[in-house]
């Protein structure tokens, strides 16, 4: 491990865990837990990676750089996550899943196994994306959340659906099928009910896409390439 | 406490702690914890059980063998308990309740007061039981989940609700009053919607009853006879 | 701090807490985690209060006597709350809120930034407080819950939402806009359907005000005041 990577006394590292420079380790955590299920024994974190208090990860599992997780997070094998990754507290990861670049995860979110997530996609507090239309089975198939999309507070994504790029599921949604690119998906059972590109910020601007105007914590080049896009565009 | 249980040295365990041969109690976990509101100061859990990290049981509750934790799991007084139960990372039982044998919670359950959940019950992610028709107040009224039930994830199942042997409950339910045996519960405000025998496994065959297919982790003797229960039927 | 507070030795105390006397602080627990988002260094956690094991206080908060937590509560910066507050276990309280005297939030309640929460509220297990009406955006709005009101089991406050004094909102409701005092409100999407005079505790007598007939943990000069009042009314 990088001589520059700060690990709490309290905090237990297993055998194999690989965490890279300028990372920290916060108390009460323990990382590396080994299992069967681990496609491997190593546990490979990217650099200036910030683990907070309490927080579990299992072998198996790879990050880019710049993971940032709350408190009592929890992360299972086999997951594959790209740079920037937020998890957020009491988050729960099921493992054997696939997650883009600079997602972030709000409190209290569970990634069902199998679950494929995009780049740049925010899930809000205590949203579950499953995966077994038959519960309990082993017929699993995984959702899909594609790039930009927004999955709102306690919505329930059903096994196999699909959020299309851009699209906004409402909060308390139960989303089955396929969600169209750019679209508001809302209810219980829900429905689509129009076009994101509806929707303003209360200064009358509009408020998706929400690259155009959501900017806090991207690196420079990211929201560089942005404010072209829209520049371009208008 | 049996020699040959292995408890991490951080955990804590308080007096009057019984725990079944071959088990195991990871870290950071506190066991025993002591309350007024216990019926005795014991907490016994049966042998060959594994607590994962992070874990707290109350005293006066009881387990039978093969107890099966996840992480950060809580568990209040006067909890009853049968043989193999699991419970997911982040389950919160709040005791003075009853639960069969061979039941499963997956992650993030609550379970309130005065719950009885039978033999071979599902729960999945999110889902709350529980227990007061006029919040607040002292005029509580327990759930009933009746054997080989399933209640699928973030459903919420009202104050002297009961779910039929065998019944589904959706995702995302809103359970109040009764739910006959083999019928599938959907929506908030909820309504029965058929019987299990109309879903299909996606290779056709019946996903209902579950035990027809659905095996992993169950003791040989328990799949045998289930599989004799079936090769009858056909 | 006072030398008659009690503090588990495993339990990790920042500079600048201060912890009335009487207090108790259970294991694993992390207090005054520093943040530059906090406005002051201080944590002050007022006389006679118990923060059960596994839970985390940022810098920056200020809770009056009495308070009590569960366990792994989460508690951020700015979060100012009056006295005797009860957070239940994996309570998440993100901070930069208002939560007023005698409040009692159940197990795994999440209080969004800007809430302003009155006295004597009621909040039940899962339920969230949200505060942004275009998600992911900048552009936050608090909610409110006005003293006496219950917010029941897996609810969503949207952003901006009213629930009016002595209200009751359903469980797994999505509640919008606002819900006038004593009236219910109930469903996804949700609506007031009726009065909270409605309702009838078993033995027939009105379940609301709840202030008529819950009175456990209250101090004895509340209690008076509630029996004094209603008595002036019949």
């Amino acid at each position: 491990m990088d001589a520059d990577v700060e690990i709490h006394p309290t905090a237990i590292i297993h055998p194999g865990v690989e965490i890279g420079r300028g990372s920290k380790v916060e108390a009460f955590c323990e990382l590396g837990v080994p299992t069967p299920l681990a496609d491997s024994e190593k546990l490979v974190i990217g650099a200036g990676s910030h683990i907070r208090s309490h927080s579990i990860f299992y072998a198996g599992s790879r990050f880019g750089a710049g993971l940032r997780t709350g408190h009592r997070v929890t992360v299972r094998e086999n997951t594959r996550a790209g740079e920037a990754l937020q998890i957020g507290t009491l988050g729960d990861i099921q493992g054997h899943c696939a997650i883009g670049d600079h997602v972030r995860l709000h409190s209290n979110v569970h990634i069902g196994q199998r679950s494929m997530v995009g780049d740049f996609v925010f899930i809000f507090p205590y949203v579950v994306l499953t995966n077994d239309p038959t519960p309990p089975s082993e017929d699993l198939v995984g959702v899909t959340l594609e790039d930009f999309s927004i999955v709102a507070t306690m919505s329930v994504v059903l096994p196999g659906a699909r959020v299309g790029r851009g699209a906004l599921v409402g909060a308390m949604s139960l989303v089955k099928g396929d969600v169209p690119p750019e679209s508001i998906f809302v209810g219980n059972p829900g429905k689509v009910v129009g076009s994101t590109s509806k929707i303003k910020l209360r200064n009358g601007e509009p408020a998706y896409p929400w690259r155009r105007h959501f900017h806090r914590g991207y690196p420079d080049h990211v929201v560089e390439a942005w404010k072209t896009e829209f520049a371009e565009r208008s």
